[in-house]
């Protein structure tokens, strides 16, 4: 089946209006009928070609939300008409052990990413910037009902990148949580950690935002461009999860952990980080990494959101202005997150 | 009270025989004859003045194990005649929340040394190259009367500082555990995960000791010299204890780990290290550092080697040779820690 779509035809050239196949509905597939499509800042990566070579066309867009318009004869978890979501991945192996804990992410043989991935059979993905999917049924998770379902797209990568190390390394009630950075991850970060119980504090590069961070749910606030940041938070928090991909002083982070602390990054700056061990032997600190989350988790992220009527702030938006979202993203000009209406590609 | 020691007189300058003064025994004091003091790696990075000045004459030693002579009034928990164990510390506040969950080592107001550091009082404190040494008795441990005295010096810095980061990283069965470096610190720490019941892995510059390592309870053997090493062995390990203080290709070993895996740094290069935060987040893995353990957590060790008839393999030296022990330990001549026989301080 044929679809419209918007894909990018080369790295750093403007995404312009195309259509793509999708595959038959196979026996374990769902076929779904896109509504909003969140897009991420590894969208924007991805087509300006910063992170290497890409099979061009590509569809970006992996924060998928729609309705099931057709399944396999084998799919049971999910029936035509309901609200479903589709994530940052649309595969694995499914044998390895971190497929069989539902750390799908880390599979072994390689998690196939929702768009620019070679799939398992070999063809290429192309991802929700368009108005139909056609996802395996294992990948394809329920959005409750609850949700509106253009705010709960972006939970699909932001949601769950932020939510899978917050539980990992038990953000709650006593904990002390900063988060770095107050864009896409990081407004998703201070909701969830608030609802969790945590006490949160963000950790911004000015305090432009602060009203916002504090009425998202932070309640405390401060600017890394002051010093004095890092001389009054010294030893402060449990876990900082840093939502920066730009490189930062790690040191300078490490020593606001009290001891037994995490700094954890979500995204990968390309060069490399230089730290002084000192830093972290001083109070048995860590310094770690996380990628998104399983398939399961990913579930429990969306009833945790249904839970506690979270989800993100978005700015909705017609498709032919997904150029001018973009350049906006880089110049962090949206609160917080951009959503495609998928009916405007129709 | 004026005792025998050796004290570095001046950086980098031979430790000779000098005289020093013992503090008189206070309410909560333990005075104790010494008969053992383990050379540790810190001793000669101290009097090299590798970590900078230093309050020369500096006598160093904190791996000390003694008979108890004299006790304050206050003292209940040691008796005269009971043998038993000073290690890397000697007071702190007590107070902040690092004290009082008995993370001393990490105390907010900083713990005190047992040598070469300003104690509470003013006064500088000296270690267990000497005939005697009087200590709050909060920061002396029972030393199981099982142990052999010599054997045992060595656990109070290289067994606890190796013993805490495996118990606090869940070193166990079914958990795969490499010790990087088989030095003082690296032969505990293959003993002590051994007998914690893990799979233990030595990872050493060469195949030199490879019958040692096995001999000590590891399973298997690797040369980090053979690039074979770093592609056999990928993601691979729970827990990676380095034990060696000269950086490392953090990346490297980072890659050894599997999902969850933390890389553990148990020394402090000066310089910085440097990492990509892509091998963290590819496998949410962490890069942590650890400093000794706390006191209850040192009597818990102790206990657990005379459980298990643990203790570390010594070369017991008379006092005057220990300059020549310094120039053997920074040449690697030594399996695997030198003890000197404090008799001959006399």
């Amino acid at each position: 089946m044929r679809v419209n779509a918007y894909a990018a035809p080369a790295a750093g050239e403007p995404l312009a209006p195309t259509t793509i196949e999708r595959r038959e509905v196979g026996a374990r597939d769902v076929l779904i009928e896109i509504q909003y499509a969140g897009i991420c800042h590894s969208d924007i990566h991805t087509v300006n070609g910063d992170w290497g070579p890409q099979p061009f066309p590509v569809v970006p867009g992996h924060e998928i939300v729609g309705t099931v318009a057709e399944v396999g004869s084998e799919v049971t978890a999910h029936q035509v008409g309901d609200r479903v979501g589709v994530g940052c991945l649309v595969n694995s192996c499914r044998e390895c052990d971190n497929c069989k804990r539902s750390d799908e992410q880390y599979c072994t043989k390689g998690a196939i990413g929702t768009y620019a991935a070679t799939d398992r059979d070999g063809t290429t993905t192309q991802g929700g910037y368009s108005t139909h999917v056609v996802v395996d049924t294992d990948f394809v998770v329920r959005v409750p009902d609850s949700l509106d379902p253009a705010a709960a797209a972006p939970l699909l990568c932001a949601g769950i990148t932020t939510y899978s190390p917050l539980r990992h390394w038990g953000a709650g009630p006593g904990k002390k949580v900063a988060v770095v950075g107050l864009g896409g991850l990081g407004h998703m970060g201070v909701k969830l950690a608030h609802a969790m119980g945590a006490e949160v504090t963000v950790l911004s590069q000015s305090l432009k935002k602060q009203e916002d961070g504090l009425r998202l749910g932070a309640d405390d606030y401060f600017a890394t461009s002051d010093p004095d940041t890092f001389k009054h938070l010294r030893n402060r928090f449990d876990l900082i999860i840093n939502t920066i991909s730009a490189p930062i002083d790690v040191d300078a982070y490490l020593r606001l952990l009290a001891v037994d602390g995490t700094l954890v990054n979500l995204g990968a700056p390309p060069e490399k980080v230089s730290l002084s061990v000192g830093s972290l032997i001083g109070r048995r600190r860590s310094f770690a990494g996380s990628a998104i989350g399983g398939i399961a988790e990913t579930q429990e992220m969306l009833d945790f959101c249904a839970e506690h009527g979270i989800a993100a702030e978005v700015e909705v938006i017609p498709v032919d202005q997904v150029n001018e979202a973009y350049e906006r993203v880089l110049a962090s000009d949206v609160r917080y997150r951009f959503v495609i209406d998928s009916s405007t590609l129709a």
